[in-house]
């Protein structure tokens, strides 16, 4: 007992040094948070075995100013973080970033990110484990049994991404996904009571979560006892720890230490009550308390892979499933879906069928839909992942735009594999925090957009117009806007290969053929897709406007004028080729220059330069047919003639 | 009695009518929600008096797709639609577009938008009806009494937004806000209990809401009594109206019904089975008890006026107060505030002043943040509006970065005037969708944005990137980036003269004085900071990096160099001054071309052409200090000077 006290006030110091050396982060949350957390790693979370080993459970921090606390914790108990790492904190290319990163730290999860997300993310974690755990745990043998905890504070709770994921968490009945709650009645702009006054033990509970109360968030034994009982509960679990912000330190219970940085007399102060010296300091013997946890998870990890070897002999057909659950065979896209993609008609249906052919062999896929999978038909064709059915592989999001990414996020990083979501163009909007996340992490998650601009009509000011530039901005980031079927599977080809972070952007009205779309060259992003001799105009062009810049050069031939035209299903693929083929592409002698798309990418200004002619759109959608909406818009190929014969090049 | 029912029917006539015609819409929730909507425009919405009329009651339609009925119910009620109007329903032009505009039909109130920002936007609309009553209303003298009536279905209420917008009302105990739920246990995607199985009572009653029920959301009788409870109700109040999806269809109860339209034969049977005749058919006699309704609301705001008159006579300090609220002073910005300006050394700190100046004279101003304003420091200097102040103008929104957004669209359509809300440039993401509406409607809400680009160093990977860009990409919205306190000033002048949708972005490291700023300059966007004489560098310039161009020139200039650095405080505004200035200003017989700015907005490559060098952050954050960072990025006048030096321009 006395340990514990030793080992959570040492955390404690730790915090407040870091914090302090670093300039960053926030002791109010880090401190009172740090008798919840260290019971965490004492008794129950399971971290040892490293990334590869599946069953090990999952630690998202969402309140990510408190990664001091977790830093701290990890060198305490023998995780890859050495006192130096504790001293370099929030420092220029340290182990131990501001936020926690998943690929700078070994040992982290998850990335933290935009307020929220992490409770998302935990979701998703969950998701993944509750159908591995269903598909192949059978009697005896619980091969899958991993825990997921997720500790957030106010802010996190109060925000939308965070509401969304709860509500679909506890109507999937999610047992494994535990919500640490270090509730000190505080936020960063004042006192709980005037900003968020809700029961929040009631809301939990009105959203099928079981709900524990810890009174003295400070209490080690308590603590341990509570994430015990909600290791054992049969639904997601919330404990609230009652905490006091900025716990042993000056502005103990006083909601500005959010915002302030301990000062050096404050630090020995603390230090002095807790009968603790040195800097950065850990004793020997809180040093040897947390190291006897290291050593039995590393007994369970033994007792984990001979369990394993024991199932791989009594179950080799489900061991064997197993295996092929996480194996990624070629596929050979063209070869496969040839047929198919000449005959379909409808290129959202014909993406229904890719996705379904990928879905045939690489089977940890899952995805799922904000309520609009009618309209995207980005389905996988199975049941639906729901509370009585763990083996779904198709996700009913529900109108939860905001939480599906993060959602998404967590399910590719438990299963270090592809996941796609699908959602209507306008509403990408709510997944930009996420995506942001999906591309700092370089998870493979596919976010799948139709209905892609204003000219896919009737919808109105719902239509997008900004979207597909927003989704560009992101970096590291990959989006593809095919032509027409040929360039789609080409598209997908690159996705499966490369497993990037990447958005298809697809138009409802899209049509299945263009004449000489080519499949491996639009696999490099850009390509010449009809072109004359010694041309003088050429005519840059993304998705359904591929179209109108093909018929622009059939009546631009009829008077004489030589046109090159280039098809760009994705600007982010093409910049990454050789520079001898981008020069190739792009043909910078060419003087007469013109791109074509039905966003407001300035992006193509890069290739037309200041004299060059974007047709573009940079306004909301208009009630009415698509056919309405081309004209309105000046979308056609007659316009587009118009304009490039009226442009002053050169002067 | 019967002609109510005969009305209902009716109305579920029309809406069939006009989604079969337009090929639009959302026959599911139109037909079960005619009964509601039926109830609430015959008895309880106060809707005469039009937009000057600031007691008549608001409707916000968060349901968006079934905009047929109330286009249906406005022609019933003798609103300006007409029945050609019905006919043309989503089609190019017309005065009933898909989803509700604002500025496109008289008599509504809100423009619908992306899922959930209904109900943002509601209760934005109650919080200003909140302040207003209690800064006049005085005893015997209610001058200011409407309700704010919601209409939301299953995806709304599932919605980040509209959680986060329920918290903070029943934080905030907006008692004349009412949500009518049209609960039909569908969705586009499914039926509810697969996809949301919360208790939607019990989780409202958490949230400080009262809930009425009413289980048969088909009679009109419980259901005008429902909503003459609610509106005696000390908390906001939603009333769950148990509906069938698709009332009186074939597809009754089959949620398919979401995604289709019902045709010509299953229209026909309704007719048959309501004994209706005609197409697009409103009988005499219900448009002539409809006609009672608007006529009794006629009265009545002829009442309110006498009781307006009575007030000024009896309380004419208070009248003139109310006169005074409402008023626009012309603010001499520069004359008032250059001693500030002149002294400040911290720009988010001067901003603060500047927007506490603009507060003291345009007393309906409101603003508040989302958990961060001892960051943004853009406060109003005053107590906090809640529920036990609601005189107050500081909104505490609490990390609901969504709903934030929403709620000011509300007070600033409700007053008729500007707000503005502070936010981490980073978290821009979850405002996108309601910047969307805020720029669809033209309302002047500002969005001020502060630690604006990786160099502001220690958040690393939380700092923003692609922010910039996606604010930049949304139409009929203006972006500020000033680059010292001179420029902010001049921002300010424009955004308080203009009232557009904008956003201000400040780093927090700004300068407070660079040399050569000019606030009259300024305000057109874009110009010359410093310039040589026959300049054969151009370098483009914004926010903070201005002093870089800058301190580049001054190198370049000690190797003969000659050059001109272009200020850009706002590209929108810029491209809206005369073709002439903005030659004057582009130089595009410079061959050297340079833009500098901490994003990857690729809109500067419109000014540099081809050839040009955009000194750009194409990546996310790193930890650190801010001059950690700048090396890290490369950001130096050193830097800039070494890559101006190889360039290859014109080869």
């Amino acid at each position: 007992m006395k340990l514990n006290q030793k080992s959570v006030e040492t955390l404690r110091v730790l915090s407040a040094e870091m914090i302090s050396a670093g300039k960053a982060g926030d002791a109010g949350v880090a401190l009172s948070g740090s008798a919840i957390l260290f019971a965490l790693f004492k008794d129950h979370y399971n971290f040892f075995g490293g990334e590869k080993y599946v069953n090990r459970d999952r630690f998202v921090l969402s309140a990510s100013s408190a990664s001091s606390a977790v830093y701290a914790l990890m060198n305490m108990f023998g995780l890859e973080i050495s006192g130096v790492d504790l001293k370099n904190y929030a420092q220029f290319e340290s182990k131990t970033p501001y936020s926690l990163e998943f690929d700078v730290t070994e040992g982290i999860d998850c990335t933290s990110g935009p307020v929220g997300q992490g409770v998302a993310t935990a979701v998703g974690l969950a998701i993944s484990q509750a159908c591995l755990a269903e598909k192949f745990n059978v009697q005896k043998f619980d091969i899958i049994n991993n825990h997921t905890y997720c500790f957030v504070s106010e802010a996190c709770l109060m925000s939308g991404v965070a509401q969304e994921a709860v509500s679909l968490a506890g109507t999937l009945k999610l047992k494994n996904l535990i919500l640490l709650y270090n509730s000190t009645n505080t936020t960063n702009d004042g006192n709980l009571s005037s900003i968020n006054n809700e029961n929040i033990r009631a809301k939990f509970r009105a959203m099928g979560w079981k709900v524990i109360t810890v009174y003295n968030g400070n209490s080690y034994l308590w603590n341990t006892f509570s994430i015990m009982r909600a290791k054992h509960s049969l639904r997601p679990t919330i404990i609230i720890f009652k905490t006091k912000v900025g716990h042993g330190s000056t502005l103990e219970n006083d909601y500005t230490i959010h915002n302030e940085i301990l000062g050096h007399n404050e630090i020995e102060k603390m230090k002095a009550d807790y009968n603790l010296n040195g800097a950065f300091n850990v004793s020997n013997e809180v040093k040897q308390f947390c190291m006897r946890t290291s050593r039995r998870l590393k007994v369970k990890y033994s007792q984990w892979e001979r369990r394993v070897v024991l199932y791989k002999n009594t179950h080799p057909e489900l061991a064997e499933q197993l295996n092929a659950f996480y194996e990624k065979p070629k596929i050979q896209f063209l070869k496969i879906l040839k047929g198919k993609m000449e005959q379909s008609e409808d290129v959202l249906e014909f993406n229904n069928i890719v996705l379904n052919q990928i879905a045939s062999v690489r089977l940890c896929l899952m995805g799922g839909n904000a309520d609009c999978q009618m309209l995207t038909k980005a389905v996988i064709n199975e049941k639906s992942f729901s509370k009585n059915n763990y083996r779904g592989r198709n996700i009913l999001f529900g109108a939860r735009n905001c939480a599906m990414g993060g959602i998404c996020n967590g399910i590719s990083l438990y299963f270090g594999a592809p996941t796609f979501c699908g959602a209507l163009l306008s509403n990408a909007g709510f997944l930009l925090p996420s995506i942001r996340l999906t591309a700092q992490m370089k998870l493979p998650v596919l976010y799948l957009f139709t209905h892609d601009s204003v000219l896919d009509g009737t919808y109105g000011k719902l239509l997008p117009t900004e979207q597909l530039s927003q989704l560009r901005a992101i970096p590291d980031f990959t989006v593809f806007r095919p032509a027409d079927n040929t360039e789609l599977l080409a598209c997908h080809s690159v996705i499966y290969e490369n497993e990037c972070p990447s958005a298809l952007v697809l138009s409802k009205n899209l049509q299945p053929k263009i004449e000489n779309s080519d499949f491996e060259q639009a696999k490099k992003g850009a390509y010449v897709i009809s072109e004359d001799k010694d041309a003088e105009i050429i005519i840059f062009a993304s998705g359904n406007e591929v179209k109108i810049a093909l018929e622009a050069k059939d009546l631009l031939n009829k008077t004489n004028k030589k046109v090159c035209v280039v098809s760009v299903p994705s600007i982010e693929l093409f910049e990454k080729q050789s520079e001898k083929y981008i020069k190739q592409v792009i043909k910078s002698d060419i003087k007469i220059r013109i791109a074509v798309e039905a966003s407001n990418d300035n992006v193509w200004h890069k290739y037309i330069g200041l004299d060059g002619l974007f047709l573009n759109i940079n306004s909301y959608g208009t009630s009415g047919s698509d056919i309405k909406a081309m004209e309105h818009f000046n979308f056609t190929a007659k316009n587009l003639v118009n304009q490039i014969k009226s442009m002053k090049v050169g002067k």
